[in-house]
């Protein structure tokens, strides 16, 4: 099958699917906040029209010294993109023709970044409930540019252990390996951060989103956080005005605010809890996780198509997971959303359930 | 002097002249429709808050329709960028390491993006009236992978002939050599676009803009025009997601009606001719700009800065010409802005002929 390579467009997933797409649909591909965008955004939307016409500051100072601030880095330290996406795509030209090696299953971008540059690419497989290959990654790791780690993890919602990826720091730390951690949904786990060991790891590269916690995935804008040397090797790549003046505008607005993220993390932290006690108790199969977006499967089932399509008929449209590497269509990832829409999702599982 | 390396950054400029930057200002500098951006976008602004959750049409289908159907060209020959600036950064990735030919003086960021990705850089330099050094370029394209020409000319304004880039595009047919011809200026002109050649060259590359025309420059939108060959090749650079979802919008609204646009050229046109009168009158130099924007200089001044930092005193920041290679200091770019700030300009240019 030809599907979409990511969540979020579900006219053309009916398309492909050759399927009649149901006047009412709830999308659950996509791992946007919910609750969001934040009010502070509508509010300040129609004021925003003044700054269409101007180039955007080009350094994007405002954001930039807020992110570093936040974050305990120098304002040198902090690459901003147009979307984590454009990032991930200056990382492969960095290691364009080289070596890396990414632990799936993952966000696709980092394999379509690196093949469109070239680099070869191997993979080491993580289990469903978290843990690590990191036998696996050191060995592999020895004759690689760049490893790629998504924690937590899309499209499992599973966070990787945080000892066993310092062991991999201190260990890499003599290869001169690159360590890629991307925390796209690291605010929704509301845990630890890597950013905290950038100052002890030189090799150390943390991709952050504000789109996925803000809601803002229409209008773009991500950022990396490394060392001044790497900054400065991934600037080079960077077009003029990357990160245009409405990302800017919603970035300085959302970044001021914590509280947003905070009502956020405890709404998903109920649903979520919901979702799962219902899971158990109608026999599905889901991962642990700490964000806004889960697997889950039927254990009768070892490819998920009858189910997906079943939900795709009443308008409940899944992440499929044919493009992941490991996960090969044996799960679907659902997006935990609010709680009438969860709860409509509840009743089409359990019709499947008695139907089947 | 380290002064910035595009206009529309007044802030910026007075702080690196060590200036006091005046409480009024008019920036000169920036090369934007004045007239903007079209009124269908403040009509609309409010209804587009609801794109800014979910991620844009990664293919932006709806915009490269529209584009496709006015220029002739298939869906496949379109390829939308971030801006422009993205794209020249995707023709850098295409040629890398390779040798590259810019005609001088030109927008910047051509030489910037082939720099960070190793090209060798070698410049022709054509008349200020606009004449095309063909025979150079000829001798210099034979071992080059592509050339840069801008026309109409950003910053002279003025339009390279026709007849001498289509025998330029003949010659190289047989080298190989790529040919970009830059139109972000094309509509202010309303003349010939060599897209309508497309076919004819393979080796071909129409750039354009959206973001001039529209004075839609926060927004960020531009796009290239090619051979189906040339396109695959560029749209493997694309970051997904790399147009946001306002500037897909937005393009939507203005490529719709045509009005706008027309409007916009007549009052250009008139205003470029009041300001021509009176500075021929007042015995400075200038371009025979097409376009809405032109060089300026006091002929008394080799180096401009003088009447530069007079200007910025008095609030009107004008575009310095220091890192156009050809120009360097020895012209000011001004742009051509509603009827109330071309004759306040004026006014500055006059009290300075007469302290002069």
């Amino acid at each position: 099958m030809d599907l979409p390579a990511h969540g979020s467009n579900p006219a053309r997933l009916y398309e492909k699917m050759n399927m009649e797409k149901p006047t009412q649909l709830i999308d659950f591909s996509v791992n946007v906040n919910p609750f969001g965008p934040p009010p502070a955004i509508s509010k300040q939307w129609g004021s925003w029209l003044s700054v269409v016409s101007d180039y955007p500051d080009p350094a994007g100072k405002s954001v930039v010294r807020l992110l570093a601030g936040q974050n305990g880095v120098n304002e040198s330290q902090v690459i901003l993109g147009n979307g984590a996406a454009e990032i991930i795509q200056f990382l492969g030209q960095l290691w364009r023709g080289q070596q890396v090696v990414i632990v799936q299953p993952a966000f696709s971008e980092y394999e379509t970044a690196c093949r469109a540059y070239d680099c070869e690419i191997d993979f080491v497989f993580a289990e469903e409930n978290g843990t690590l290959p990191v036998g696996d990654i050191l060995i592999k790791a020895q004759e690689a540019a760049a490893i790629f780690i998504c924690t937590p993890n899309n499209p499992s919602g599973v966070a990787f252990s945080e000892k066993e990826i310092m062991q991999l720091l201190d260990e890499l730390q003599l290869t001169g390996c690159y360590v890629v951690i991307d925390e796209a949904f690291y605010d929704f786990a509301g845990s630890f951060t890597f950013a905290s060991v950038l100052h002890k790891y030189p090799q150390l590269i943390v991709l952050r989103s504000l789109t996925k916690m803000y809601a803002i995935a229409g209008l773009r804008i991500g950022y990396l956080l490394a060392s001044d040397a790497i900054a400065k090797q991934v600037a080079r790549f960077r077009p003029h005005w990357n990160v245009n003046a409405l990302a800017l505008k919603a970035a300085e607005v959302v970044l001021a605010d914590s509280s947003f993220a905070d009502w956020t993390r405890q709404n998903i932290i109920e649903e979520r809890k919901r979702m799962f006690e219902f899971l158990k108790q109608e026999g599905f199969h889901f991962t642990r996780s700490v964000v806004n977006f889960y697997l889950l499967r039927d254990p009768e089932l070892e490819d998920q198509q009858p189910l997906f399509i079943f939900l795709l008929e009443r308008g409940f449209v899944l992440r499929h997971t044919y493009n992941y590497p490991g996960l090969s269509g044996k799960w679907l990832r659902a997006a935990v959303k609010t709680k009438e829409e969860n709860n409509k999702l509840k009743e089409a599982l359990q019709q499947w359930k008695k139907q089947s």
